[in-house]
């Protein structure tokens, strides 16, 4: 490892990279079956290096989950305007959500599968991603009852309860929709998006307007 | 052990209490902490007797895994009545699991949490059992569609990967929600299922009479 090649690619371009290739690595694989040869390998660099950056396997999947959830916080929340009406932040906030993960299904894959089936501490990092999008997703959907309420000076009647459990339906829904799009060949974010828009709002758009579903 | 006392409970009882024993400890220890000796403990029984009966800690994680994915399957399937509306078929489906998720929570973690994240062989056999969900709601779906085409001489505008995504979507937001109202005090099975009934159908109803969400 001679000091003029590692002059030629500053420290963060290289830590990039081998993020890059850790996050495919185990999200292909799996952290038990990823190694840390394969990650070195695919960085195109040494593994002490790697060991260097990050000194952990551990250490290198939490960074991995780290980045890739705040990731996909970034994109979902640059994509919502709060100015916009409640539908339409759903629709950027679903179409932005869709596209990060089927543009990083290698990232969803550490995020969505193998954090969560690897045990701790690593489920535990899914958790407070998890918690972060509920609690979005539960302003997003508190944003909708109060602009109901200024244009037709009626508050929906839903209790805090029902707008958390709604969020988690939502939640719940998104994640188990974007696994699903990455293994159906040819599903678009966009319509992985309007699939999930059509369930969610004319459902809960129904339910803003008081007209839930009853048994008949 | 003497055979007085084998005699005086019969094997199933006997087996029904390890496996009692078992999903208790799984479900709230999960597979790795949780030891033979605890379970053998809970149940009564010398740990000798529970290898006698499933072989190892890993036989009897599956056979955990097994029988509390058939309960759920059963409770699910044995409510809905073929011959209902599909909205009524929905509900009674939604109720059941619901009910179920929430009177066998130590299964529910099993089959949701403890078998997802304790890595393979355990998390295919959930993949199997979602599957089969999948395809049962699937089948849902698709009997409102006929409905709504018996009915109004008009089909649904669904195409099969669109009724793929909703069922996904569908099943999903039911998982999110059963975790989540059984860490909510006073949630009750009927109020969760209510929930996902007016999320779900109020959208899958509009989307069945061609009223689906668009941008404005």
């Amino acid at each position: 490892m001679g000091a003029t090649k590692a002059k030629r690619m500053p420290r963060e371009v290289r830590e990039q990279q081998m993020m890059d290739a850790a996050v495919q690595t185990f999200g292909r694989r799996g952290y038990r079956a990823a190694s840390m040869d394969d990650i070195a390998e695919l960085a195109g660099v040494s593994k002490p290096l790697v060991y260097l950056y990050l000194n952990s396997k551990e250490e290198l999947f939490t960074a991995c989950i780290r980045r890739e959830a705040a990731a996909l916080l970034d994109a979902v929340r640059g994509a919502v305007e709060p100015g916009l009406p409640a539908d339409r932040q759903l629709w950027a906030g679903l179409a932005a959500f869709f596209t990060h993960t089927a543009e990083h299904p290698d990232g969803w894959s550490v995020l969505h599968r193998q954090a969560r089936t690897t045990g701790e501490p690593f489920a535990a990092e899914v958790v407070a991603l998890r918690g972060e999008v509920v609690a979005f997703v539960t302003g997003l959907i508190g944003a909708a009852a109060r602009e109901t309420l200024a244009a037709t000076d009626r508050a929906p009647d839903l209790a805090e309860r029902d707008v958390a459990g709604l969020a988690q339906a939502l939640v719940g829904a998104a994640e188990s929709l974007a696994g699903w799009a990455n293994e159906t060949p040819g599903m678009t974010a966009k319509e992985t998006a309007a699939t999930l828009m059509n369930f969610a709002w004319a459902g809960l758009g129904n339910l803003m307007d008081g007209r839930g579903w009853s048994p008949g």
